[in-house]
């Protein structure tokens, strides 16, 4: 029997998949997590064979998660199922230590599979999507410039940025020039969208 | 037998939505799309009793799919289903003749009673979304500023603009600076951020 953790923060997407991998003979679902934190103390808990993680989930997300249930729990395989084939993110999984890489999009019948693929100790990653992630290389970005994009996402103004940051309004301004310019980006918008359309964010 | 269509983009959540339903007895998946154009065709094709839409979709959306499934096959009771429980898209989707309004953060186990309601001529929608749109009043945007705020959302710059919507400069400016004031942001960024928050955009 393999034994499945699932985090997943909408919850009816949770449930359906619960009921999805509960059809199954080899599968047995012994843990559910609506956001990254609580999948770290449910994995922990339960100790399951497989950790299956959203990415976005509100507070901790799933990249997160993983790191940390690698630590709290070695023995577990990591897989991320996520909206999202971003080749950030697929970056971001491996080198949390994540076994397989799935995208919401692909057929309800190929999760099961996977999970069977995993705890064979193969890794489940989308070869097209792989491919895209070495050819776009590593995040240009530095923390403190993904910082101050993330936060003037929204439209906050530098002031607004410089405030919730602790930083000078100078400082701020010299951040975002150098993301824009390392992104390709012509402006602070253009610059949001092209890296979080690369899950650098 | 309740016959049910559904659209959905995501592979894995229709996938494991279908099984859900499957599993009850009065229940039974008729037919499946992945975008809005498909569940049109498929709603006129298999007629189902019930077509349960998600609204983000590429291409037709699922709230345009409605006001055509509704057209096309008037006995169809729809149902949105959505991750983003937006006043805007609730005012729409009760504009486009929905009975129901979900959102996936409801757990599992409310789709098939919210199914079985329908079905018996109730309306199912959240209170407290109900409350939010209608505090919120009607869409203050016009089509064109709305077109226009949506072309701008990636950071396009005024000339991209005019140039894909076939328009001058200086009524992009007018149609962007008008939109920004309506709904009270300091800048386009934050005017898009709010106008998506609303389900205006």
């Amino acid at each position: 029997m393999i034994r499945v953790m699932l985090a997943e923060d909408q919850g009816m997407v949770r449930g359906a998949l619960a009921t999805l991998l509960g059809l199954e003979d080899d599968l047995e679902v012994v843990g559910e997590a609506a956001n990254g934190d609580e999948a770290v103390t449910v994995a922990a808990d339960v100790r399951p064979d497989v950790a299956l993680l959203d990415i976005e989930m509100p507070g901790r997300d799933g990249l997160s998660a993983a790191a940390e249930i690698g630590r709290a729990a070695p023995d577990c395989k990591i897989m991320i199922l996520t909206t999202f084939g971003r080749p950030g993110y697929l970056r971001r999984a491996m080198e949390a230590g994540a076994s397989a890489f799935l995208v919401k999009d692909s057929p309800a019948q190929e999760l099961a599979a996977a999970i069977r693929r995993v705890v064979a100790g193969e890794r489940v990653i989308d070869p097209a999507l792989a491919a895209a992630a070495l050819s776009a290389g590593p995040n240009p970005l530095s923390q403190r410039e993904r910082d101050v994009l993330a936060a003037g996402a929204d439209g906050s103004t530098i002031a607004d940025i410089a405030a919730r940051l602790h930083l000078s309004e100078g400082t701020v301004r010299n951040y975002l020039s150098a993301a824009i310019n390392k992104v390709g980006a012509r402006n602070r918008i253009e610059a949001v969208h092209a890296a979080q359309a690369q899950g650098w964010l």
